[in-house]
C-alpha cells in the first residue's frame, strides 16, 4: 500500500465544533427558508404547527421549534401527490436518479435525487468510506443488491469518487462470488452483515481458508450488525479483516454520514452534511443529554431534492463529544445506531431488540450465527422462542447432550441479559433460511392487537 | 418534450467517410504500436505470426495482415496470467471497474477497465443511446441485471451522461417493476428483448392496458431480438412504443457502437470508436464485399485497458454504406447482428440459427413469443423439435383442432424458410420457463460428437 493522506477533507474534519456549528446554523436557516418558500409539504406542515423559519436563531431553537416529519407522513404525501410527493423540491426534469425504500414497514416510497444532489452525494459518500478506511489502491467488492435499494449504489458512488477499483458483483450466486473474491484479490467487502456471515459459512463449507482471505476490511451497511460486538468478532476473525460500521437510513442519502474511523470507537457523525440530533424518546423538541440514549433525528443540510428536515428516523442511539484519537472533531455514536424504535419487540410487556438477542447469543460458546425469534400466543400469554443453529465447525460426539447443555446456557444468558424467559431450540447448521440482504430475525405469529 | 439537437456529436457523426477513415487509420496504427510495445499478449501473438505494426499503411493492410484474436485465446491467457491476462495493458491499480463475461460458452473471463477508459466509455455509450433516441427529459427504466454482466452498467453510464433521469431497478420482481413503471411514468425501457416479452405477457395477465403504457421507446441489448421483425412488431404493438436495436458484445465495451437511429434501418456502426470489419467466413484476412454476409471482427480504437485488436467475435452480419436519411455517415448493419456463428445449429448437416426459427415462427398467426428448439438423436439421425406456445390472447373453442392446424402451419413455414423438417409441438401459454435475461432457445440433448 502506498501512503495516503489521513483525511478526505482535513480542514473540514478537524475544525472546532464551534466553527462547524456556525456553518451548520447558517445552512439550517437557509434550508428552512427554502423549504418554507418552495416546498408545499413543508409550508403546510409548518403553518399547521405555527412555525416560521424566522424563529430559528440558534441550534437550540431548531430542536425546540421545528416540527419533525416521519416516514408515514412521507408515504401519505406521496399517495396524495404521486409519484414523488409534494416534498420533491425540484422539477421532475432535474431528477438524476430514482430509487425507493425497501418497503419493509409499508408500501415503498420513491426517492428522486437531482443531478446537483447526486454529484454532491458522491463527495459525501467518498468522505464516509474514506473515514472507514477505503483508499485508492483498494479493490472493493460490492456484494449488495443493485436495484431499488440505494445502499449499494451510494456505496459504489463513494468508492468511485475515492478512485478505488470497484467490483460491483451484486448479491447472490455465493459460490461464484467466493471464487471471484479470491481470484480478483478483493481487499474490501461491502455488503450487509447478514450476507457477510452467509458468505463466511459457505466459504468454510467449501474448504476456503477464510482467515487468509484477501480481504483486509469489511464495511457493513443496511443493518446494525457491524456494531454488535459478537457479530463483529465473528466477521473479523472469520475473514481475517477489520470490520467498520457505516450508514444511516436510505431517506438520508448521502447515508455515509455515520462512519467509523480506524479507531473503531463507534461512528463519527458528519454533522456538516446531515445535522443529527439525539432527542428525548418522549419529546422530539427536547435534546437528550450527551451520553443518554434517545431517538435519532436527521436533517439534510445540502439536499435540494426531497430534503429531509428533522426526519424522526425511528433509530435509537446516544452521542458523545469526547475527542477521538483520529483527530476528527465530529461527535460519535459510540455504539452506532443500536436499534430501530420500530424494530423493538414488546414481549409480555417487556421491551427487547432483536440485536440485543443477537449480542447475547454470540457470547455463548457453541452457537452459530443464524437465529430467528418466533413469537406466538398459544393462549393469552406471549410465547417467545429463540431458534438458533449451533456452530458449524463443531462435531459433537453426543449430539443430544450437547444440544441440551447449549439450550440451558442460551436460556440462562438471555434471561440474564433481557429479563425475558425465552424458549430455546438448538438446530443443526444450515437449517434456517439464509438471506442475501437483510436477515429476517423475527417471525411474529401473534394475532394483531386491537387498536385502543 | 423540449426540442433537442439531432446528434450527440454532429461534426463526428456527419463527416465524410474519407475524413473518418483517415483518423481511423492513424488510431489503428497507434494502437498497434502501443500493444506491440507494451502488451505481452499481442507482442507474442504478432511475433508468432510474423506480423509487425510497421507493415500497416492502409485499412486494407490492417485486414490483410493483422492476425485475429478469439475468445478462447483470451480465456487461455487469463488462466495463464491471472486474473486479468497479459493483455490488461495497464497497471492493475489503474482499473476503475471489474466485470466479467457471462460464461455461457465456458468459464467467464474478467474485464478490467481503466479509469481513463471508463470515462471515455461514458461518452461513447451516450452517443450510442442518443442515436437510439434517448433525450435528457426521458425517464429511463433499466430492467437489466446489475452484477458481473456489464450490459446494464454501460447503458446506465450512457444515459447518465446524456442527462436523462435513470431508474436502474434491475431485472426480476416483475409485478413490482410494472407497478413502478406506470407510477413513475418511465418513457424508455432498456433490457433484453426476452425480458421485455416476459414483462408484456405478465402485464397483460395482470390487466394493464399495455398499448397505453408510458413507454415511448424500448432499446434492447444482450440478444438480437430487437432486430428480428416478428419480435420487434410484438414489442412495438404490445407496449405502444418504438423499438431500437443496440449493442455489440461485452468484450467491446463501449458496446453501444452498434446503434439504430430514428430511421429504423439497422444499426449504425460507430467506426471511429470501434473499427468494425465484415470478413469472409472462411478467411479473416479477406474483407467481405459490401452487402455480403460474413464474420464480424471488432477493434478498439481508444481503449488502453484490455484493448481488443481484431477480435473475431463469432457474430455474423453484413454492412452497407448506402446513405441513411438521418444524415449520419456511419455505415449500417441493415439487419443488425443476426446470429452468432457459435450459436449456429447444424441439424442433419444443414445450418440454421435459432433467430431464423424465431423469425419464421412470428410470421405464423396464432403463435406466441416463447419457444424452444429441442435437438436429440433417437437413433443415428438428428431429430429437431420446435416447442412453441400459442398466442395467450386466443381462446380456441376447439383446442385440438386449433393445435393441429397451427402445428401444420408452423411445420410448413419452417420447412419453407430453413429447408429443415422440424417436428412441432404446440403448447399452452406460460408452459415454457421464462428468463429474466437471455432466453435459452436451444436444448441440445444430442450426444457429443467425437472430435476428428
Amino acid at each position: 500500500m502506498t501512503p495516503h493522506r489521513a483525511y478526505w477533507d482535513e480542514p473540514k474534519e478537524t475544525r472546532t465544533r464551534a466553527a462547524r456549528e456556525d456553518e451548520v446554523l447558517a445552512l439550517l436557516q437557509a434550508q428552512l427558508h427554502r423549504v418554507y418558500d418552495e416546498v408545499p409539504f413543508y409550508r403546510e406542515h409548518y403553518d399547521a404547527h405555527g412555525f416560521h423559519p424566522d424563529q430559528v436563531h440558534t441550534l437550540e431553537d431548531f430542536t425546540r421549534l421545528v416540527p419533525v416529519i416521519t416516514k408515514s407522513m412521507l408515504r401519505a404525501d406521496q399517495a396524495a401527490n404521486p409519484p414523488f410527493g409534494s416534498y420533491l423540491g425540484v422539477l421532475e426534469s432535474k431528477i438524476a436518479r430514482i430509487h425507493g425504500s425497501s418497503g419493509t414497514t409499508g408500501a415503498p416510497t420513491l426517492y428522486g435525487i437531482s443531478h446537483r444532489d447526486w454529484e454532491h452525494v458522491a463527495d459525501v459518500m467518498a468522505q464516509g468510506f474514506y473515514t472507514a478506511g477505503i483508499r485508492p489502491d483498494d479493490k472493493v467488492q460490492l456484494s449488495t443488491v443493485f436495484g431499488m435499494f440505494i445502499g449499494g449504489w451510494g456505496s459504489l458512488l463513494g468508492c468511485e469518487r475515492i478512485g478505488a477499483t470497484t467490483f460491483p458483483i451484486g448479491a447472490g450466486e455465493t459460490e461464484r462470488q467466493l471464487e471471484l473474491m479470491y481470484r480478483v484479490g478483493s481487499t474490501v467487502l461491502i455488503c450487509t452483515p447478514t450476507y457477510a456471515l452467509h458468505m463466511l459459512e459457505r466459504a468454510r463449507s467449501l474448504g476456503y481458508d477464510t482467515a487468509a482471505s484477501p480481504l483486509r476490511l469489511g464495511i457493513f451497511i443496511g443493518e446494525p450488525g457491524a456494531a454488535i460486538p459478537g457479530t463483529r468478532e465473528v466477521l473479523e476473525k472469520g475473514w481475517g479483516m477489520t470490520v467498520r460500521d457505516l450508514a444511516t437510513t436510505s431517506e438520508m442519502t448521502p447515508f455515509a454520514t455515520n462512519a467509523e474511523c480506524q479507531e473503531g470507537r463507534g461512528v463519527h457523525v458528519l454533522q456538516d452534511q446531515v445535522w443529527t440530533e439525539i432527542v428525548d424518546k418522549a419529546d422530539t423538541h427536547v435534546g437528550a443529554p450527551e451520553g443518554t440514549s434517545g431517538g435519532v433525528v436527521y436533517t439534510h443540510l445540502h439536499r435540494e431534492s426531497q430534503p429531509m428536515i428533522r426526519f424522526a428516523s425511528g433509530d435509537e442511539s446516544h452521542m458523545t463529544y469526547e475527542p477521538c484519537p483520529c483527530g476528527r472533531t465530529y461527535p460519535r455514536l459510540p455504539n452506532g445506531v443500536y436499534g430501530r424504535l420500530d424494530d423493538m419487540l414488546i414481549i409480555r410487556g417487556a421491551n427487547v431488540y432483536p440485536s440485543q438477542v443477537q449480542r447475547s447469543l454470540l457470547t455463548v460458546p457453541g452457537t452459530g450465527v443464524e437465529f430467528v425469534i418466533v413469537l406466538d400466543r398459544p393462549d393469552t400469554m406471549d410465547r417467545a422462542t429463540v431458534r438458533v443453529e449451533y456452530d458449524p465447525t463443531l462435531e459433537p460426539s453426543d449430539l443430544d447432550a450437547f444440544k441440551r447443555e447449549l439450550t440451558e446456557a442460551v436460556q440462562a444468558r438471555l434471561k440474564n441479559d433481557t429479563n425475558i424467559s425465552f424458549a430455546v431450540e438448538v438446530l443443526k447448521p444450515e437449517t434456517l433460511e439464509r438471506s442475501m440482504s437483510k436477515a429476517k430475525r423475527v417471525d411474529d405469529r401473534r394475532p394483531a392487537m386491537v387498536a385502543r
